[in-house]
């Protein structure tokens, strides 16, 4: 659906292959990785970011890290994988769909301990190419069932990218827009810019311009401005992890516009694997939050745009909590209140399939 | 209170002295103006902004403009003053306080019609000279009423710049913020950075970290997040302009602060000379709002934060209807709802005095 693609294995060099994000939207650079020490450094510098796209170079950033391992016997290769997925897990301490992807692989690794290495780095390699595809297909799922809420000629407002840029495939909530555009519905965005690092302005704007989509840039705090002229149906945003009661954490500014969402009387989704829900977690009060270096606020552009010294507060999240989410679209279907049954319930789902 | 001049009358050289805001924080300039057109030019291109400095800078833009007339009579004078305060109030159409200063100088020249040119320069002169003295005075009142809202070790969050160098004096929102912080109450105050133009960024943190105060940079989609974890006891914004019934205009963005305050629970105060409120605009529909260029939102940082191309809204304003209003101080007290009485009884009192 997309025309770039965000991040992929490049099996000639046994290397990965990703756009350079925060080079766009200005110019469009791929860079490969061979050492998984680059990748985990490039996960934390934000040059591929987006939950599920996080998941996905995690999980091929396990197999640089093993490709080349001399270890003769599984503990030894234990230790060297162990050491792995320490230095990727510890990139990114919001996104649960890292955890995720960095528990598959070590769970590859200790069903096929009895296996040769070599047999065990196929398999290595193997899940992180099925967590790669499993990517795509989930976010084509999500967008077949996010697109059925949306109506012709609506316009959605959505916050950071939760795009093609942040999976393997079509994005969560854009896949949303994606698959309504593709079915003729003629639908428009608004884009926050999404404030410090810009995913809305240099990410989300760029890939639905890219797709022939109609959208319009505004600054964050225009958001409840475009609420109260009656321009949005409908809010469409991503989530970095979501608790077992429907708690939403995601980019900073998503809980301020669901409250917004609910002043205004418009529904407000989330869109996001199934991998993201954290059933472990009772409620949003147990989500981690990272908060980042100060320069991205006063910094962010290439040049001072605060007073030296200044005083920042930066948390990168926040939780948005369940009784603000009007519906939580997952490639299992869509998740209505109340959410500790509706998603315990999607979860059984997978054990019986 | 504040160790920096905003505007001020140059007699020596009958000129106006202003700081070039938009050099700040990196750069503290003055620039000296002789003609009005470069000082409109300065007005529209935000090197002088807030409500009540716009004020003070078009009536010292209309003695510019008439000081050097070579005009023999009243009819040829008016004619010139006539074109004057038409270019100077065609510089920024929302700010009230513009047309009142405007329409004060007309009116001073309407009532010296029979006396001499020169004698109406002077006059001129004069009350540029007691708007620019008047506006010391009001932020001094409000600074007095306000502060009586604020308690010991309270935090406020602010929007925009409402401060010094917003005003002649010392603000109308921070003037709040400077005479509890000269009581002693220990405020601290988190600034909102506020796009696209980043006043609170550039301005707001600026001044409050030169007077001493603590301040706490944030962007504007942080404000729901610091509400939530309630670091914020209330909000103290200024306007620019405030219709008969309580609505406020204000930089874009307070609306939706006032939205989220409302949801925490969180007072939200205006604080604005009384010759921001047009009670011949009878409530917020009626106040026209600047759409201002896109580039503000797409290049604000010296270099592309969007892609090439890429459809903006960019509404300089919004309007805050006057339900989210728990108070709007002035120089004259502070008035409640309902803000149709309150605000008429306030203005009976120039009335009687």
């Amino acid at each position: 659906m997309t025309p770039f693609t965000t991040i992929a294995w490049d099996a000639e060099h046994r290397a990965v292959r990703m756009l350079d994000q925060t080079r766009l939207p200005n110019d469009l650079v791929y860079e490969t990785y061979r050492d998984y020490r680059e990748l985990a450094s490039a996960i934390t510098h934000l040059k591929v970011r987006g939950a599920p796209a996080i998941g996905v170079a995690a999980a091929l950033g396990v197999v640089l890290g093993i490709q080349d391992s001399r270890a003769r016997d599984y503990p030894a290769f234990t230790a060297e994988l162990d050491e792995v997925i320490r230095v990727l897990g510890a990139t990114r301490p919001t996104a649960v769909n890292l955890f995720w992807a960095l528990n598959r692989m070590r769970a590859v690794a200790e069903r096929s301990r009895t296996r040769s290495i070599p047999d065990i780095q196929t398999g290595l390699l193997n899940e992180a190419l099925a967590i790669l595809e499993e990517d795509r297909a989930v976010c084509r799922k999500i967008g077949e069932y996010g697109a059925d809420l949306i109506n012709d000629g609506q316009t959605v407002l959505t916050h950071c990218n939760a795009g093609a840029l942040a999976t393997a495939g079509a994005g969560t909530a854009l896949a949303v827009i994606y698959q309504a555009h593709a079915d003729g519905k003629g639908v428009r965005v608004f884009a926050d810019e999404t404030r410090p690092v810009l995913q809305g302005a240099r990410l989300t704007a760029w890939e639905l311009m890219q797709a022939g989509i109609d959208v319009t840039l505004i600054c964050d705090n225009m958001a409840a401005q475009v609420m109260k002229e009656g321009k949005i149906d409908c809010i469409m945003v991503g989530a970095d992890r979501i608790a077992a009661n429907g708690d939403v954490a995601n980019k900073i500014g998503t809980y301020g516009v669901a409250v917004l969402a609910q002043a205004h009387h418009i529904p407000f989704y989330v869109a996001a694997p199934f991998s993201t829900i954290d059933l472990s977690i009772p409620t949003g009060a147990g989500i981690p939050i990272e908060e980042r270096n100060p320069v991205e606020v006063t910094n962010g552009f290439g040049k001072p745009t605060a007073p030296d010294g200044v005083k920042v507060y930066n948390p990168a999240f926040d939780v948005t909590p369940a009784r603000l989410v009007s519906g939580i679209i997952t490639e299992r279907g869509i998740a209505r209140t109340p959410y500790a049954e509706s998603l315990a319930s999607l979860a059984r789902e997978e054990k019986r399939g």
